[in-house]
């Protein structure tokens, strides 16, 4: 089955949404065109994704398509934009239908979810990995970035953190146990927060998907804002599934796993009091934007974990 | 070095071009914002490059920079579009300091010719590979897509076919001679017909970029609009070093080799009466537009070589 076959059968079926409110011209010409409406800007994200380096071998293909997809619409919602269509660049080793079958039953399931239309891509022969470019729109100047933390903002993040990280510890269980099976449910099928898009755009000063962890993705707000942080490990929001797990240092995970593609988002006071019980119902505050450029965990300096390459240094290229 | 350390040495000098017109907030954040001006519409392509499937085995890092830009932007320039911006997903076994460093040089260079800026990426670690998405904007519905010949335009394609194709055989050529450097500098650094996008979109009926060979790809025009051609071997524009390589079939590599990224376009008769000189000076007319959905080849029926799937089955996506 040669690649315009291919993209026939298995891709051509996520570029109709009915729905679609930008796209000019999808799949199957030399470019996709996209109307960004008056007023609003683009706003875009490129995710690559290898395998045996972001997702296991042999990962089953309905949940690769579905996470691939997650992962990058996640940088949407931590810029505050509403979705509207991606890319996909598929490198595969051998064209096998019913992997594409399955994967691409995950990739629509997660284009239904989350609202992105495939606009584009290209298909080609290689070692398995995906690149995904994600396309959102928000109004003009609206646009939440790492860099706008201030002394005195509150740090919240969104739901509950390490259930993703402790699920790569169960990947290959046979029989696992009904905590097992939901965080591991969080590994395979991540929740962008684009539910909160609008509510990060209209009252965050700050915001960032945790991807690498929450002190690494911490720590880049803090760097690109110029600004410290205290922080407080009992008030970070953990799972029952998650605190049940024997023998697993939930916190640990918390701080330090990503895959759960919560936001981490800073509020000025002002903005946090007027903030609505719908968004803060679903965050927990965790701590506090300080003047000092460290980052403090329980009091204790732990700056050199969260900016390996120090918070001068990345000040620097702002 | 991490991530966050090679992309701040390498990537970021590609994301501060003095007059970029559109990007809001490139490098750096979680998504990159684009502002697209009123009355227009964003046109944007991706493509994914393996090593030993796209280029070979240890290419040269500044040539790959330059011809993974220049592949890429050819699909704007075949649109008739403006070149705006790009993104980059890098794939890199090793960081290789050195290898970064030219790659980026060859990189910047397509960068600056093209006037594409680096809006966004990703590295990660893995097998040799990049994808990039070229960002171009154009005037509301100007847009030239495959699907607009009709009878009894005419067939054209720009500067000269078959020397990238030609190269390929002498990429591992010690001591090459003159002819052979001219042709290998045609596979090493393409250059996109963005030169060309203006007239494209005032002129033409149909427009591909020649990635895949002119049959093939002329193939995929005729395929989109329904129709059929009769071109003439005898017209096609070969360069001089090509013609007087020995031993090399000039006409079948013209024919049926990619890599040199110009362009075939149609015309509706009355459209080339009034393109103007500067234009028809830089292409060739090789054959016509006919309504029976065929490929004559000097009079011989190779439609099964152009449209493998057939024309028919082609037509029914539309």
């Amino acid at each position: 089955m040669g690649e315009f076959e291919l993209i026939r059968r298995y891709f051509l079926p996520l570029g109709e949404r009915q729905e679609s409110r930008s796209l000019i011209l999808g799949l199957g010409d030399d470019c996709a065109i996209q109307r960004i409406p008056a007023g609003r800007d683009l706003v875009f994200s490129v995710d690559a994704l290898v395998e045996g380096v972001h997702f296991p071998r042999n990962y089953r293909p309905d949940y690769l398509g579905w996470r691939a997809l997650a992962v990058a619409a996640s940088d949407l919602a931590a810029m505050g934009a509403d979705p509207e269509c991606f890319t996909l660049a598929l490198t595969l080793p051998v064209v096998d239908e019913q992997w594409l079958k399955d994967f691409s039953k995950g990739l629509k399931a997660a284009s239904d979810a989350f609202g992105l239309e495939l606009a584009g891509g290209d298909t080609t022969s290689g070692p398995l990995a995906l690149s995904l470019q994600v396309h959102g729109s928000l109004e003009q100047g609206a646009g939440v970035r790492r860099s706008g933390a201030r002394p005195g903002d509150l740090i919240a993040v969104s739901g509950t953190l390490g259930d993703a990280g402790a699920a790569l510890g169960y990947l290959t269980e046979s029989a696992p146990s009904a905590d097992m099976v939901a965080v591991l449910e969080r590994y395979h099928h991540p929740r962008p927060r684009l539910d909160l898009a609008q509510s990060v755009r209209q009252y965050a000063s700050a915001a960032i998907d945790i991807s690498d962890g929450l002190l690494a993705d911490l720590g880049h707000i803090l760097a690109a804002s110029g600004v410290g942080a205290r922080i407080d490990s009992a008030r970070l929001p953990l799972s029952p599934a998650l605190m049940r797990l024997k023998g697993v240092d939930a916190v640990n995970y918390a701080l330090r796993s990503g895959d759960d593609y919560e936001l981490c988002l800073c509020f000025s006071p002002a903005n946090w009091e007027r903030a609505p019980e719908s968004l803060k119902s679903q965050l927990t505050v965790i701590g506090s934007v300080e003047v000092e450029p460290r980052l403090y965990l329980d009091g204790v300096d732990c700056s050199v974990e969260a900016v390996p390459a120090g918070f001068d240094h990345f000040r620097s290229e702002s």
